[in-house]
Protein backbone atom coordinates (compact mmCIF):
# COMPACT_ATOMS: atom_id res chain seq x y z
CA UNK A 1 0.00 0.00 0.00
CA UNK A 2 1.60 3.14 -1.18
CA UNK A 3 2.16 6.18 2.02
CA UNK A 4 0.25 9.22 2.46
CA UNK A 5 0.53 11.82 -0.08
CA UNK A 6 2.91 14.22 1.28
CA UNK A 7 1.92 18.06 0.81
CA UNK A 8 4.68 20.58 0.74
CA UNK A 9 3.57 23.96 2.72
CA UNK A 10 5.31 26.85 0.70
CA UNK A 11 4.84 30.14 2.13
CA UNK A 12 5.92 33.35 3.98
CA UNK A 13 4.11 32.59 6.91
CA UNK A 14 7.95 30.70 8.35
CA UNK A 15 8.70 34.02 9.04
CA UNK A 16 6.12 35.01 11.64
CA UNK A 17 6.60 34.94 14.96
CA UNK A 18 4.51 32.15 15.54
CA UNK A 19 5.43 29.90 12.59
CA UNK A 20 5.38 26.61 14.04
CA UNK A 21 1.86 27.15 15.49
CA UNK A 22 0.49 28.21 11.71
CA UNK A 23 2.14 25.30 10.39
CA UNK A 24 0.57 22.62 12.84
CA UNK A 25 -2.87 24.72 11.74
CA UNK A 26 -2.10 24.28 8.07
CA UNK A 27 -0.96 20.46 8.63
CA UNK A 28 -4.28 19.70 10.37
CA UNK A 29 -6.32 21.23 7.57
CA UNK A 30 -4.18 18.77 5.27
CA UNK A 31 -4.96 15.76 7.47
CA UNK A 32 -8.80 15.89 7.54
CA UNK A 33 -8.00 16.07 3.50
CA UNK A 34 -6.29 13.08 3.59
CA UNK A 35 -2.79 14.52 3.00
CA UNK A 36 0.41 14.40 5.28
CA UNK A 37 1.41 18.32 5.31
CA UNK A 38 5.11 18.92 5.60
CA UNK A 39 6.01 22.40 6.88
CA UNK A 40 9.41 23.94 5.88
CA UNK A 41 10.77 24.65 9.69
CA UNK A 42 9.94 20.59 10.71
CA UNK A 43 13.15 19.96 9.00
CA UNK A 44 15.48 22.12 10.91
CA UNK A 45 15.10 23.97 14.37
CA UNK A 46 17.08 26.69 12.50
CA UNK A 47 20.39 26.86 14.48
CA UNK A 48 22.90 24.20 14.22
CA UNK A 49 25.21 25.16 17.11
CA UNK A 50 27.85 27.17 17.10
CA UNK A 51 28.77 27.79 13.13
CA UNK A 52 27.86 31.32 12.27
CA UNK A 53 24.43 32.63 10.90
CA UNK A 54 25.00 31.63 7.06
CA UNK A 55 26.03 28.20 7.76
CA UNK A 56 22.56 27.88 9.17
CA UNK A 57 21.15 29.47 5.95
CA UNK A 58 22.63 26.90 4.01
CA UNK A 59 21.52 24.16 6.47
CA UNK A 60 17.68 25.26 6.34
CA UNK A 61 17.96 25.53 2.30
CA UNK A 62 19.14 21.64 1.78
CA UNK A 63 16.63 20.73 4.36
CA UNK A 64 13.93 22.10 2.65
CA UNK A 65 15.42 20.79 -0.77
CA UNK A 66 15.46 17.47 0.69
CA UNK A 67 11.51 18.00 1.85
CA UNK A 68 10.26 19.27 -1.55
CA UNK A 69 12.00 16.27 -3.42
CA UNK A 70 10.34 13.59 -0.89
CA UNK A 71 6.96 15.50 -1.45
CA UNK A 72 4.04 14.65 -3.67
CA UNK A 73 2.54 18.08 -4.83
CA UNK A 74 2.86 21.66 -3.69
CA UNK A 75 0.11 24.09 -2.27
CA UNK A 76 1.93 27.90 -2.41
CA UNK A 77 1.04 30.52 -0.48
CA UNK A 78 1.02 33.43 -3.06
CA UNK A 79 -0.60 36.17 -0.88
CA UNK A 80 1.62 39.69 -1.90
CA UNK A 81 4.56 39.84 0.76
CA UNK A 82 6.55 42.97 1.18
CA UNK A 83 6.00 44.66 -2.05
CA UNK A 84 3.27 43.39 -4.99
CA UNK A 85 4.33 40.30 -5.78
CA UNK A 86 4.45 36.94 -3.61
CA UNK A 87 7.63 36.14 -1.10
CA UNK A 88 10.75 35.41 -3.39
CA UNK A 89 11.55 32.09 -1.63
CA UNK A 90 8.35 30.50 -2.23
CA UNK A 91 8.84 31.23 -6.38
CA UNK A 92 12.10 29.61 -5.68
CA UNK A 93 10.09 26.99 -4.68
CA UNK A 94 7.06 26.89 -7.13
CA UNK A 95 10.13 26.78 -10.04
CA UNK A 96 11.60 23.70 -8.50
CA UNK A 97 8.52 21.92 -7.39
CA UNK A 98 6.96 22.26 -11.30
CA UNK A 99 10.63 20.99 -12.43
CA UNK A 100 10.09 18.30 -10.34
CA UNK A 101 6.98 16.78 -12.44
CA UNK A 102 4.88 17.54 -9.08
CA UNK A 103 1.46 19.40 -9.55
CA UNK A 104 1.76 23.21 -8.39
CA UNK A 105 -1.22 24.50 -5.82
CA UNK A 106 -1.37 28.05 -5.36
CA UNK A 107 -3.66 30.54 -3.13
CA UNK A 108 -3.59 34.46 -2.81
CA UNK A 109 -5.75 36.37 -0.11
CA UNK A 110 -5.87 39.09 -2.08
CA UNK A 111 -8.18 39.49 -4.85
CA UNK A 112 -6.97 41.77 -7.64
CA UNK A 113 -4.53 41.13 -10.43
CA UNK A 114 -1.08 41.65 -10.11
CA UNK A 115 -1.60 44.99 -12.28
CA UNK A 116 -3.73 46.73 -10.46
CA UNK A 117 -1.29 46.44 -7.60
CA UNK A 118 1.72 47.90 -9.62
CA UNK A 119 2.71 51.80 -11.06
CA UNK A 120 4.45 50.96 -14.31
CA UNK A 121 6.95 54.12 -14.64
CA UNK A 122 8.12 53.62 -17.78
CA UNK A 123 8.60 49.64 -17.43
CA UNK A 124 6.31 47.09 -19.07
CA UNK A 125 3.18 45.91 -16.23
CA UNK A 126 2.17 42.04 -17.41
CA UNK A 127 -1.60 42.56 -17.50
CA UNK A 128 -2.49 38.66 -18.49
CA UNK A 129 -5.39 38.78 -15.49
CA UNK A 130 -2.31 37.06 -13.51
CA UNK A 131 -2.33 37.05 -9.83
CA UNK A 132 1.12 37.23 -10.40
CA UNK A 133 4.03 37.56 -12.72
CA UNK A 134 3.37 34.77 -15.27
CA UNK A 135 6.42 32.74 -14.45
CA UNK A 136 4.78 32.19 -10.86
CA UNK A 137 1.22 31.42 -12.32
CA UNK A 138 2.62 29.20 -15.58
CA UNK A 139 3.91 26.51 -13.34
CA UNK A 140 0.10 26.03 -11.70
CA UNK A 141 -1.74 25.63 -15.14
CA UNK A 142 0.75 23.81 -16.52
CA UNK A 143 1.07 20.82 -13.86
CA UNK A 144 -2.30 20.78 -13.57
CA UNK A 145 -3.05 22.96 -10.37
CA UNK A 146 -5.45 25.82 -9.54
CA UNK A 147 -5.20 28.65 -7.75
CA UNK A 148 -7.91 29.87 -5.27
CA UNK A 149 -8.14 34.21 -4.60
CA UNK A 150 -9.83 35.25 -1.55
CA UNK A 151 -10.45 38.45 -0.22
CA UNK A 152 -9.63 39.20 3.34
CA UNK A 153 -9.26 41.85 5.96
CA UNK A 154 -5.99 43.26 5.55
CA UNK A 155 -5.07 42.66 9.22
CA UNK A 156 -5.45 38.79 8.48
CA UNK A 157 -3.20 38.92 4.84
CA UNK A 158 -0.98 36.99 5.60
CA UNK A 159 -2.42 34.47 8.40
CA UNK A 160 -6.27 33.49 7.15
CA UNK A 161 -6.53 29.74 5.96
CA UNK A 162 -9.90 30.21 4.34
CA UNK A 163 -7.99 30.51 0.60
CA UNK A 164 -5.84 27.79 1.95
CA UNK A 165 -8.23 25.14 2.98
CA UNK A 166 -10.42 25.67 -0.22
CA UNK A 167 -6.87 25.24 -2.27
CA UNK A 168 -6.14 21.70 -0.19
CA UNK A 169 -9.87 20.60 -1.20
CA UNK A 170 -9.01 21.28 -4.43
CA UNK A 171 -5.83 19.68 -4.43
CA UNK A 172 -7.90 16.67 -2.96
CA UNK A 173 -9.68 16.42 -5.61
CA UNK A 174 -7.38 17.12 -8.39
CA UNK A 175 -5.35 13.96 -6.88
CA UNK A 176 -8.56 11.93 -6.45
CA UNK A 177 -8.42 12.07 -2.41
CA UNK A 178 -11.81 13.42 -2.58
CA UNK A 179 -14.66 13.87 -4.79
CA UNK B 1 32.56 19.08 -31.35
CA UNK B 2 29.70 19.99 -28.92
CA UNK B 3 27.26 23.16 -29.43
CA UNK B 4 28.15 26.64 -28.05
CA UNK B 5 27.41 26.79 -24.21
CA UNK B 6 23.74 28.42 -23.82
CA UNK B 7 23.39 30.93 -21.11
CA UNK B 8 19.73 31.99 -20.20
CA UNK B 9 19.28 35.57 -19.17
CA UNK B 10 16.85 35.45 -16.37
CA UNK B 11 15.95 39.20 -14.80
CA UNK B 12 13.09 41.94 -15.03
CA UNK B 13 14.38 43.79 -17.56
CA UNK B 14 12.23 41.56 -20.16
CA UNK B 15 9.76 44.42 -18.76
CA UNK B 16 12.15 47.42 -19.82
CA UNK B 17 10.46 49.52 -22.54
CA UNK B 18 13.68 48.71 -24.68
CA UNK B 19 13.66 45.29 -23.52
CA UNK B 20 15.29 43.86 -26.76
CA UNK B 21 17.77 46.12 -26.71
CA UNK B 22 19.16 45.26 -23.32
CA UNK B 23 19.02 41.78 -24.35
CA UNK B 24 21.45 41.99 -27.36
CA UNK B 25 23.54 44.01 -25.51
CA UNK B 26 23.52 41.32 -22.75
CA UNK B 27 23.94 38.69 -25.66
CA UNK B 28 27.03 40.87 -27.26
CA UNK B 29 28.61 40.46 -23.73
CA UNK B 30 27.93 36.44 -23.44
CA UNK B 31 29.71 36.03 -27.01
CA UNK B 32 32.52 37.95 -25.29
CA UNK B 33 33.06 35.58 -22.57
CA UNK B 34 32.14 32.33 -25.03
CA UNK B 35 28.66 31.69 -24.41
CA UNK B 36 25.18 31.71 -26.62
CA UNK B 37 22.76 33.90 -24.59
CA UNK B 38 19.43 33.27 -24.75
CA UNK B 39 17.35 36.24 -24.22
CA UNK B 40 13.42 35.02 -23.02
CA UNK B 41 11.70 37.27 -25.11
CA UNK B 42 13.43 35.77 -28.06
CA UNK B 43 11.15 33.14 -28.01
CA UNK B 44 8.06 35.47 -27.90
CA UNK B 45 7.11 38.29 -29.45
CA UNK B 46 4.48 39.07 -27.00
CA UNK B 47 1.18 38.79 -29.14
CA UNK B 48 -0.25 35.64 -30.52
CA UNK B 49 -2.90 37.47 -32.84
CA UNK B 50 -6.32 37.80 -31.76
CA UNK B 51 -6.29 35.65 -28.41
CA UNK B 52 -6.78 37.17 -25.23
CA UNK B 53 -4.21 38.41 -23.00
CA UNK B 54 -4.14 35.13 -20.49
CA UNK B 55 -3.70 32.79 -23.75
CA UNK B 56 -0.78 35.23 -23.97
CA UNK B 57 0.85 34.70 -20.96
CA UNK B 58 0.84 30.94 -21.16
CA UNK B 59 2.35 30.90 -24.48
CA UNK B 60 5.25 33.24 -22.99
CA UNK B 61 5.53 30.98 -20.25
CA UNK B 62 5.65 27.67 -22.45
CA UNK B 63 8.29 29.78 -24.56
CA UNK B 64 10.46 30.64 -21.52
CA UNK B 65 10.30 27.22 -19.99
CA UNK B 66 11.60 25.29 -23.26
CA UNK B 67 14.39 27.77 -23.73
CA UNK B 68 15.42 26.79 -20.08
CA UNK B 69 15.55 23.45 -20.43
CA UNK B 70 17.51 24.26 -23.81
CA UNK B 71 20.00 26.08 -21.85
CA UNK B 72 23.19 24.98 -19.96
CA UNK B 73 23.30 27.53 -17.37
CA UNK B 74 21.28 30.84 -16.00
CA UNK B 75 22.67 34.04 -14.87
CA UNK B 76 20.22 35.89 -13.06
CA UNK B 77 19.63 39.30 -12.44
CA UNK B 78 18.75 39.31 -8.55
CA UNK B 79 18.84 43.27 -8.47
CA UNK B 80 15.80 44.19 -5.93
CA UNK B 81 12.47 45.16 -8.25
CA UNK B 82 9.40 46.21 -6.90
CA UNK B 83 10.18 45.94 -3.29
CA UNK B 84 13.34 44.43 -0.93
CA UNK B 85 13.34 41.05 -3.06
CA UNK B 86 14.51 40.15 -6.62
CA UNK B 87 11.81 39.61 -9.37
CA UNK B 88 9.89 36.82 -8.46
CA UNK B 89 9.67 35.56 -11.96
CA UNK B 90 13.64 35.51 -11.89
CA UNK B 91 12.80 33.31 -8.60
CA UNK B 92 10.92 30.83 -10.08
CA UNK B 93 13.42 30.27 -12.87
CA UNK B 94 16.33 29.96 -10.53
CA UNK B 95 14.46 27.34 -9.04
CA UNK B 96 13.55 25.63 -11.94
CA UNK B 97 17.30 25.45 -13.15
CA UNK B 98 18.34 24.30 -10.44
CA UNK B 99 16.34 21.57 -9.85
CA UNK B 100 17.35 20.63 -14.02
CA UNK B 101 21.23 20.15 -12.07
CA UNK B 102 22.20 23.79 -14.37
CA UNK B 103 24.46 25.86 -12.57
CA UNK B 104 23.03 29.19 -11.64
CA UNK B 105 25.10 32.28 -11.25
CA UNK B 106 23.06 35.97 -10.10
CA UNK B 107 24.18 39.03 -9.81
CA UNK B 108 22.31 42.23 -7.87
CA UNK B 109 23.21 45.83 -8.21
CA UNK B 110 22.65 46.27 -4.50
CA UNK B 111 25.52 45.82 -2.60
CA UNK B 112 23.74 45.32 0.92
CA UNK B 113 22.89 42.27 2.41
CA UNK B 114 18.79 41.49 2.25
CA UNK B 115 18.08 42.21 6.46
CA UNK B 116 19.34 45.93 5.52
CA UNK B 117 16.14 46.28 3.15
CA UNK B 118 13.58 45.20 5.58
CA UNK B 119 11.58 46.24 8.81
CA UNK B 120 10.53 43.52 10.85
CA UNK B 121 7.03 44.79 11.86
CA UNK B 122 6.72 41.03 14.16
CA UNK B 123 7.75 38.82 11.49
CA UNK B 124 11.40 37.45 11.31
CA UNK B 125 13.80 38.93 9.28
CA UNK B 126 16.68 36.35 7.64
CA UNK B 127 19.78 37.44 8.62
CA UNK B 128 22.34 35.12 7.22
CA UNK B 129 24.37 37.80 5.16
CA UNK B 130 22.65 36.98 1.71
CA UNK B 131 21.86 39.18 -0.53
CA UNK B 132 18.19 38.01 -0.70
CA UNK B 133 15.81 34.71 1.17
CA UNK B 134 18.01 31.94 1.28
CA UNK B 135 16.12 30.11 -1.18
CA UNK B 136 17.09 32.03 -3.58
CA UNK B 137 20.69 32.39 -3.04
CA UNK B 138 21.18 28.71 -1.82
CA UNK B 139 20.68 27.02 -5.51
CA UNK B 140 23.56 29.20 -6.38
CA UNK B 141 25.50 28.37 -3.82
CA UNK B 142 24.94 24.45 -4.31
CA UNK B 143 25.29 24.20 -7.94
CA UNK B 144 28.66 25.88 -7.78
CA UNK B 145 28.29 28.95 -9.17
CA UNK B 146 28.61 32.60 -7.21
CA UNK B 147 26.85 36.03 -6.78
CA UNK B 148 27.99 39.19 -7.81
CA UNK B 149 27.64 42.23 -5.53
CA UNK B 150 27.99 45.63 -7.46
CA UNK B 151 27.16 49.03 -5.67
CA UNK B 152 25.63 51.50 -8.87
CA UNK B 153 24.11 54.64 -8.88
CA UNK B 154 20.21 54.08 -8.19
CA UNK B 155 19.01 55.05 -11.40
CA UNK B 156 21.23 52.22 -13.44
CA UNK B 157 20.30 50.24 -10.86
CA UNK B 158 17.86 47.72 -13.25
CA UNK B 159 20.29 48.51 -16.14
CA UNK B 160 23.78 49.07 -15.20
CA UNK B 161 25.70 45.99 -16.74
CA UNK B 162 28.88 45.82 -15.29
CA UNK B 163 28.15 43.04 -12.88
CA UNK B 164 26.42 41.18 -14.91
CA UNK B 165 29.66 40.78 -17.26
CA UNK B 166 31.55 40.09 -14.13
CA UNK B 167 28.84 37.29 -12.69
CA UNK B 168 29.55 36.04 -16.58
CA UNK B 169 33.04 36.12 -16.52
CA UNK B 170 32.52 34.00 -13.52
CA UNK B 171 30.71 31.85 -15.18
CA UNK B 172 33.31 31.28 -17.91
CA UNK B 173 36.01 30.57 -15.35
CA UNK B 174 33.73 28.20 -13.64
CA UNK B 175 32.85 26.57 -16.42
CA UNK B 176 36.00 26.48 -18.47
CA UNK B 177 35.29 28.37 -20.91
CA UNK B 178 37.81 31.26 -20.04
CA UNK B 179 40.73 31.12 -17.19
Amino acid sequence: MPGPVSLYLAGPEVFLPNAREVGAAKKAICAEHGFLGRFPLDGTDGTNGDSGPVTDGHAIFRSCIDMMQDCDVIVANMTPFRGPSMDVGTAVEIGLMFALGRPVFGYTNVVGDYSTRVTADGWQVEDFGFADNLMCEGPVFESGGSIVRTGVADVERLTDLTGFEACVRAAARTLGLET
